[in-house]
């Protein structure tokens, strides 16, 4: 399918960020017409199931400023230029819950908004929790808790869990669940 | 948890794209102190699960400027001002596959990047379909057709599918099969 490949002819860089980069290109379409597109340039993330010996999961509290409203999330963070993952996995669940996990498993990868962004967050499972120092960033302010999955679906169901990272996890535990049913 | 407002104190427009808008807002935390937060808005989305007789699913291939490759989506398209997501789910499924269906369901939504962007994606079921006419945007190139789920599933190990709205409506398929099989 690379003959729909869209060639940059100009870049013209908008904005560059604390976080996010913005370009617009002018591009050449596959039937050689002419298009801008606008893309935004973002360091990457990581996402963690953090899954105790009950099957709770841990969940964060956190204010999305874009959406105006606290939204609980799985625990998630920016990768730092040329981090490993599963290294920024380990140091953003300990910073933002206090908990450190023996066992980890990756769960793949995902790009959230492949229309306007380069965004890809790197999925963990996080099992055998103990307990950590939380440590957060000096402008970041998030509240940990554990739910059952159960409890989980309904705060989907209400919309406080809204975001895609956290329903995909949500899902992947109902899932999980069913397949060790069903051996 | 309003606790956690972050308050804006000023706000610079940076960019008024063709889809999205750039700001940057000067906050105030809860702790009283300041920071910045750069903020993408989106008119939001729709995607379709568009499943068939036999359950296989519809995905089309498009080339995705920002990660600059050609992956497999489900159907997908933004809202247009004031656009019922349904009317647009119906509309953006016409013109990237040439199908209608007669039985829509709604599943819910998601925010695919709350730390930066305010996109909203609503997600629908379409099922019962039939053919109709393909009719892309100027500047869309999309190929469409139709996979089992196994093979949607190989296709995130390759990553040809590594988006998040369709990893996890892959996901949401496997998991309506294993409850049917447990009844």
């Amino acid at each position: 399918m690379d003959s729909f490949t869209e060639k940059t002819i100009k870049k013209e860089i908008i904005f560059e960020g604390k976080i996010i980069d913005l370009a617009v290109h002018d591009v050449k379409l596959p039937n050689g017409k002419e298009s801008k597109r606008e893309i935004v340039t973002h360091p990457g993330a990581v996402a963690i199931i953090a899954m105790d010996e009950e099957e709770n999961i841990v969940l964060v509290d956190q204010y999305r400023k874009p959406l105006e409203k606290t939204i609980a999330e799985i625990p998630a963070g920016k990768l730092e230029q040329g981090e490993d993952p599963l290294e920024c996995a380990k140091r953003e669940l300990e910073e933002e819950t206090g908990l450190v996990a023996a066992t980890w498993t990756a769960l793949g990868s995902f790009y959230t908004s492949p229309g306007f962004a380069d965004e890809l967050i790197y999925l963990f499972l996080a099992e055998d929790l103990s307990g950590g120092n939380v440590n957060l960033d000096e402008d970041e302010f998030v509240e940990s808790y554990k739910v059952t999955v159960e409890d989980a679906v309904k705060l989907i169901e209400s919309q406080k869990i809204h975001d895609a990272k956290t329903v995909y996890a949500i899902q992947y535990l109902q899932l999980r669940k069913l397949q060790k049913k069903l051996g």
